[in-house]
């Protein structure tokens, strides 16, 4: 029998896959399981998005250009301009969702056995995007006491190697929620422009910037014109996961040209999802505005409640809608089974993705969890006494 | 600046891309361009297709499972038997299109270096996909005076390294409309049990067979259960290449289970197409009739006709909606130029897709062309003409 890749065989599994079998058969049981371990939020799509759907009235759904509806990309221009983001719309290209434009960057700018820099714990799926284009990920550690701060410059620079293409952030960040000040930025801008990387920011959570914070983008950031490319999708954003569809920014002209032989090789981003993606930009600020002040509140609800919590630590986070917390335990991992496998608290119980999935260096975050808060406020409040009372009764508590 | 990687100066432009320019100068100069290149069907796409979008009515647009929307594969399961293809529906995952599909079976099955045997001229995109995936694509030349048969085993033979991991065919073929024979098949399933290769087949042509012709599908290939990989896709077969939904079948439990890992890495393939793409398998077989019997008859008046101009020749394929064609000419790519950028018979003219860009081996097909029967009978009765008289005028015939 033929066999499978080296490659094929590097692919991580995803962090909280181990823990699907058990919640299937906790729920079999009968316990309802709160599921704080994922992204997909509960918001509704808005409703502009939703009807350009069912008023859909073409008689065949073709292809779109490679690049994406010319006239979507237009308007995605003006959208970033309200963020101060002059881009032409030739500088943007409509991915089928953020991890095909990671993918294309990739491919544009790596061979393989290059290296890209990324502060850890992050997206566990960059793992994946960089072993599908045969780059090596090389971590750099940022830590829960400095509230996932920043590494220092020095970090960074002691693992930069004839090899390095780029630097990858995620900001704000999955999983830890942290934004990056315009410091650290500016920081990262001198690092890449000294030894001449590409800085890839994935900054798909944009607008989920909480307590008056402001998010700044690395398109801002002066002098890393060429250097500078930035991932973004809708999915999150509008409530919109299932549209697969995202977009990949530079203004290196070479980069996008180069990006777009990989995108016409694949012909077309989803057209259905472009036309809810270009609806989309004309939801209204309020929703915005709701979606903020509820993110806030559920994010408040969970942090404070885990740090009520004896021997939890969580920093709360300024962005996105994950926060990272340090439990009383020797291993997140069994603890997140245990919580499905052999625990419930009035036939409630929750499931929590382990931190450790999100680290590339091995053993770095074992008793951290990641926590989405996606849930209602409600299900958050019951969520965090689920796991006081877990916390209580586990037998392998550190 | 940094700079471009190998892997992206490496990948192709489209073939047909380099005449885009002179296409747009011709429509501005008020000549009306027939669109022989391209192969988007103006069929319609099924009405139960196009209605399932119109009352989508959930609220919010959810990623589905990294396999697909277990209801859809299910049913689609159910479509395969309809080909005497028993499959189960854990055989087959829904991609993003058929260029995800291949993608996924070329990263689970290759690494660096290796290498997959393709009869030329193929799918020009196989190149690109090969090249993101680090893989080399050794082609073995099928000719025109043969109508594109499949080439001797022996040709094979003889590129069989012990890098090769599998051979690709497309079947219907594009660019070559050709339809393997089950003798054919036969032939090569041998070569991969004997070599211990995979077989990957193209078959999204599927329901694409004329003159009373039947598809035989490497699915049912007694003994190549385990090295038999499909690629197949919804946008041809319902018209609706812009939904991007695909599919990868195999039989082979480790390969499955390593592309999950891939689909799992990109999270989901697009919602709204899976719901376009599960009405759509309750098309009734009405409307495939009509579209083969219009194929049928679109075909006839392309390759009569281009049969009918002196110095002309074109096999008639037996699927598909393209076939390929010699012409008179010393340069086709020179010649498809020149008919965009001098010539014009009453105000009219065509784009064809110069044929040496499905080739890989240097300087084939150069006097080929690829034409895609899509348009309407009167159209396409009229492109013949066009091309009759721009051949009598051109200047560098052979």
């Amino acid at each position: 029998m033929p066999g499978i890749s080296k490659k094929g065989l590097q692919m991580p599994e995803s962090p909280i896959r181990k823990l699907v079998p058990f919640a299937e058969a906790a729920k079999r049981k009968g316990t309802k399981v709160y599921h704080l371990n994922i992204g997909q939020p509960d918001i509704p799509t808005p409703e502009v998005a939703l009807e350009a759907i069912r008023n859909f009235n073409h008689k065949v759904i073709e292809y779109s250009h490679s690049a994406g509806i010319e006239n979507y990309r237009r308007k995605l221009a003006d959208y970033y301009a309200i963020y101060g983001i002059g881009i032409e719309y030739t500088d943007l290209m409509i991915t089928t969702g953020g991890s095909e434009a990671i993918t294309f960057a990739l491919n544009s700018i790596c061979d393989l056995g290059d290296e890209v820099i990324v502060p850890e714990p992050f997206y566990a799926n960059y793992n994946g995007f960089a072993i599908s284009a045969g780059v090596k990920v090389i971590p750099v550690t940022s830590t829960i006491d400095t509230g996932f701060a920043l590494p220092d410059i020095e970090q960074f620079e002691s693992w930069i190697t004839p090899r390095t293409r780029a630097i990858i952030i995620c900001n704000p960040g999955n999983p830890t929620g942290y934004l990056y000040s315009l410091q650290e930025l500016l920081k990262l801008r001198d690092l890449c422009l000294k030894h001449d990387l590409f800085l890839i920011a994935d900054e798909v959570y944009r607008e989920f910037a909480y307590d008056g914070t402001r998010h700044h983008s690395i398109l801002n950031l002066e002098g890393l014109e060429e250097h500078a490319i930035v991932i973004d999708s809708v999915s999150k954003r509008y409530s919109m996961c299932g549209v697969r569809i995202g977009t990949l920014i530079s203004r290196n002209k070479k980069l996008m040209a180069t990006a777009l032989k990989f995108a016409q090789a694949r012909l077309s981003p989803p057209t259905l999802g472009q036309i809810a993606a270009e609806a989309a930009l004309d939801t209204p600020q309020s929703y915005f505005d709701a979606v903020i002040s509820e993110y806030t509140h559920r994010r408040n609800i969970l942090v404070d409640g885990l740090n009520s919590i004896p021997g939890v630590y969580c920093p709360k986070p300024k962005g996105a809608f994950y926060c990272v917390a340090k439990l009383p335990v020797h291993n997140a991992e069994d603890f997140a089974r245990w919580l499905l496998a052999e625990f419930s608290y009035q036939e409630h119980t929750v499931m929590v993705a382990p931190a450790n999935g999100f680290y590339a260096t091995p053993h770095k975050g074992e008793n951290e969890v990641r926590l989405a808060y996606v849930l209602k406020a409600d299900d958050l409040q019951h969520s965090v006494e689920i796991l006081r009372h877990a916390l209580t009764h586990y037998p392998n508590k550190a």
